[in-house]
């Protein structure tokens, strides 16, 4: 292993089930990722699994983070909703409430706001569902972070207001060239290929940069990468990625917390 | 008036609309009371509501507490369910962690807990729920006050666990000669007319006595009384206990803040 | 009374409480109008409540519409989402099935559908979902009629997939000159004044003819004539609708069994 | 194999679904079972579900029942509710107009009722609850069979109604000598060795008889067995009993269109 000279965070989706119901491979991800975006009840989770999910990231040392979305169970929060920004955000700090309960019950608290589904992909160039948000999380704590896309409108508001902000990159989605995801249902939009996962995780981490869908290269400057959970071999892909990067010398940290990085 | 010699709480469920629908005259009864049950979104109550509540609550001086209840909206709380202990423990961390989100927001806290309808009565006798919500309580803050029925097994377990337990009484319902309530079905059992509701309250905070619904006299020492909303003249019969205990001598004080009672 | 030379509908929402939860006169609606576009459960309605609403407007000879509506109790269907077409027809069979089987009960079946809501706005412009919504109220009962908007994309589809449309006015609700509606928020939008509201209802059965909110006319064919119920006199307007119009000579017939309208 | 002699039903719980979480093997199971007990939309299942799995059902010649619960999705109807009996009603009528319409749809339509979890469990002795649910049926359609409990308060009821009642078995479940079900706790409650599986299912069809717990011999006519699906082999159970019982002569029929059962 080559001596650690950067750090990373690595961001996972958690806590996705619901009642009887379960998703993702909730250990798995704990033991590979350093951040936890948990569901808070409106679009998955519920108060047992956040509970169970909180304990087992503090056990780990990672970091918690309250994934928040619409009230949307039967559409899993993937449904774009009109609701007023008052609303939104009093549901968004409803959500982070309920959440920090659980953390502070597990021994930490809620460090960061992800937006989830359709509500991430809102803010991105939503400026009222994006002030909502960024006035939920500042009104509840304006220490929180703000977890999103970089240049989403959604950042550059949080950013404004005076919260941290961190950037993230997708290690299995393609990117246009002007820096967006490339759509889903576009060929080669998802990635489930393990090394090229693996080899745009690195470049990502180590050389800011990743290559986009027509074959340049994007500056991509992230402090966190998403490690997605729903795919088959999510957990493998999610271990895979933290053990090539740490063997690189890229430490995986939580952001949340990354005041003192260890550098060799 | 006379000079203030003795101090009592008032307390009223509140916040118990739900998106379009409203129900209870919140604003006159936050001007009675100087406790809130405020639902939290299990039975009743929305992010929405419970953030205006809590900000009318607060600009009032009364007392936030968590109105904790089954997750049955459709049924308000009131069936009895059969939840295991440790996911009953688990909703009443989430709806308390919830609320305590606006209750900061608006400059306070939760000070208290009370369970909600048929969580109330479930927990007067059956032990395993009233431990899954002391459980809960006493894990999210010691500090946290129960407000219950005298003699309940819920404020019996709060007790020996430590926590501040607070007693009420019902100025509008009669007793049975054994300190329980009279069912609600039986001719006597809920009386609406104000001058007999306004007069048990008065020897309930004076005399810590009431009347049972055979004639006798039942000794009961209630630090709270609980005004109910849900009757058509509420907001009403509210406003005359109020008015009554204090022109008779008596301050209504929030009993879970109520550590320097002003004595003439 | 003049004889009667002329027959319209007359259209309420009811059956929107939910759970304790009541909104609208009910039974004063029921008793003015000829048709009830009856909640379903996805924005209000529970299936105590349909049960009973179905069974007083059979009594009535008030003719059952299923007012189906996207999935958010909470926020009444008054919020946009982008639902996928398949979904949303199979959410709008449910709702047709699960209130039929109230209708059946009470002696009748559904006669037609009404989209509510932000549902209701959408599909005047969204190919999309209006397509949903026929897809679902064709393939459930092609014998069941669609009410809407004129000129509306959903009955411009219901229409060419061979069901029956039928067109409504708002008595209540100012014009454009393109024969939209005067969005909610404007001055003059919304008519509260009973005399207006009567004369427009007159001029709509009679004339067929509106007079839109920049004074010019508006040629408007309506089967059927929208009465609201969530207005503080609603229930009186409704009644002095119902009056006048019967008292010029217009009966007030359900569209969806005006096979042989009395004519004088 | 044998000459067909005799024919019995096998019934297993489908669509138990919620949204974008799955549960079970759906069409594993069609393939095995000839009547499926289909989640309404109360503890499982959604419209898109209901609808998939009835369009597979009757591909199949799998004969539809509705599977009735309490409405607690985040218990999955596995909590018993104090629900009163004219709502619990109107909750059944509701579930069976919902799934009907997709049954017709598909081109069957709802042949059977069989309450599900909790509610299952109420009805076995609880008559006010059990003459909730047979009132239901009755009166949405008294030609649908009630699926349940030999002996218990349930089909007592239904079949004083007038309604047929059809006797189920657990190919998986322990007996006492009474003729109920070892609690799942017990040692030896729940089997999952697919050989003693098989074999209980081929006494039970040819011999209408069953191994006790304490080794004794118990007597149970049963028209139907249910094959439960929650279990890691489920699907491989489900196929083995159908193979072996049709090796042995016994054909797999749905009980709901047994008129006429093709014998040797």
């Amino acid at each position: 292993m080559k001596p650690t000279t950067i750090a990373i965070d690595l961001n996972s989706d958690l806590g996705e089930g619901f009642g009887i119901w379960r998703m993702g491979a909730d250990v798995e991800l704990l033991d590979a990722a350093s951040s936890a975006n948990i569901a808070c009840g409106f679009h998955a989770g519920d108060a047992s699994i956040m509970r169970h999910v909180c304990e087992m990231a503090v056990q780990r040392g990672v970091s918690i983070g309250a994934h928040v979305a619409y009230q949307d169970l039967v559409g899993f929060g993937r449904r774009r909703m009109e609701v007023d920004p008052q609303t939104l955000a009093n549901d968004v700090i409803y959500q982070i409430g309920a959440l920090d309960a659980f953390a502070r019950l597990a021994g930490d608290r809620v460090r960061y706001v992800k937006p989830h589904g359709a509500l991430y992909n809102t803010v991105v160039t939503d400026a009222e569902q994006a002030r909502a948000v960024v006035a939920a999380v500042r009104s509840y704590d304006p220490n929180l972070a703000i977890l999103g896309l970089p240049g989403s409108r959604l950042l550059q508001l949080a950013g404004d207001a005076g919260l941290r902000t961190v950037a993230e990159a997708f290690v299995d989605r393609a990117y246009e060239s002007d820096g967006t995801l490339t759509p889903r249902g576009r060929p080669g939009a998802v990635s489930q290929d393990a090394s090229s996962v693996v080899a745009r995780a690195v470049r990502l981490a180590f050389d800011h940069e990743v290559e986009t869908i027509d074959g340049g290269i994007l500056s991509l400057h992230a402090e966190s990468l998403c490690i997605h959970g729903d795919t088959p071999n999510a957990a493998e892909l999610a271990r895979r990625v933290r053990f090539t990067l740490e063997e690189a010398g890229c430490a995986i940290v939580p952001f949340a917390r990354a005041t003192a990085v260890p550098v060799a």
